[in-house]
């Protein structure tokens, strides 16, 4: 049995099915060709069944061993320090991709969950939508002048930058062809097709179980 | 001349005095006993002036000789790294660590910096209100049963945290004894007293620059 154990729900509804952050996980795990398996906690309760392994209810969490982590950006941070394909080895080189998993997650994330939060509670006039706009043109400034993130190549920076970035709405809000080329590409990767094409089955399988 | 140079605004308005993030930096390096100065850009043209160092156009960022690096978790991370005052040393105490910065900026900051917005954008009813509630609920459990975050015993997690939660909005939001127990407890500490003090003299100064 590997070493390495994601926890995830057992089930979700279809609309967060292809952006459970497990996700985030498992590509990171498929793109260093790290040994893992998937463990579940059930859906119904979730909020409170698991407080020990992650405070606010979310999933996922990670274990390695004796070492029990969550949060998304935590985990990545630990998993890209078992392998020089999700992070460079030279101080510079991590310094960067922690500045810019940081980025990924509180100059954007920030803004545009609480963002998608508001646009999909139907709020007539996002008041959130200048903010995220500008966030989003400021990052498109940085992508016409460069391919990756960090070092001239795919570092888990980029991972999460575009798993951030690749949810519909706030891919569709405004146009954007340098971010849009970044995403596009960083989706074709094999890694991400596999993560995405196993959490869709997880739950596909979660579906034949309850039918039963 | 340190090598440590933390670069912030040469003066902003009275409101976000004490605020200014460049605080999480002067903090941390108080604690560990870091040397280091302290540099400026100008706040008239601040969205722009600063694209190279920082592309959101916020402040604070920090270089470390040859290293330029922005985001105030990387930042952190970075300095906590030069110090055990700052991080425990062993492979658990680092990543639980992390695990806590990473808590602090994106299961609370993330909700609590969008709600002080639409807060001070004047909403009548604010949308945010009932998901930042039940994440302070979460942390409120936390703290009922532990006196810090990593490892019994101060580390950058908390400094990250208490600053996350001391913006009086939010620790005004509710009645939570142990949250608050904490954050008094932390604001007292002397690195905490100097940094505060000395931001709240920088821009001070910048004043009586400014009605020369």
């Amino acid at each position: 049995m590997s070493e390495l154990v994601i926890t995830t729900l057992d089930w979700v509804p279809s609309g967060p099915r292809g952006f459970v952050r497990d996700l985030r996980l498992r590509w990171a795990c498929e793109e260093a060709g790290l040994s893992y398996s998937v463990e579940t906690i059930p859906f119904e309760g979730r909020e409170t069944n698991h407080l020990e392994q992650q405070p606010f209810g979310q999933v996922p969490f990670l274990s390695d061993g004796d070492l029990q982590l969550c949060e998304s950006g935590a985990c990545l941070l630990h998993l890209a320090q078992k392998s020089d394909k999700l992070m460079p080895r030279d101080p510079a080189g991590v310094a960067h991709t922690q500045q810019w998993i940081f980025s990924a997650l509180n100059s954007i994330e920030m803004v545009s969950v609480p963002w998608w939060f508001l646009t999909m509670s139907g709020q007539a006039e996002n008041p959130l939508t200048g903010w995220l706009s500008k966030r989003l043109d400021q990052l498109e400034r940085v992508f016409a002048s460069r391919e990756w993130l960090v070092a001239d190549r795919f570092t888990v920076a980029d991972l999460l930058m575009a798993d951030v970035l690749r949810v519909p709405l706030v891919r569709q809000l405004g146009n954007r062809p340098a971010t849009e080329a970044y995403v596009s590409r960083i989706l074709e990767r094999p890694a991400f097709e596999k993560a995405y094409a196993d959490q869709m089955a997880h739950f596909e399988r979660a579906d034949k179980a309850r039918q039963k």
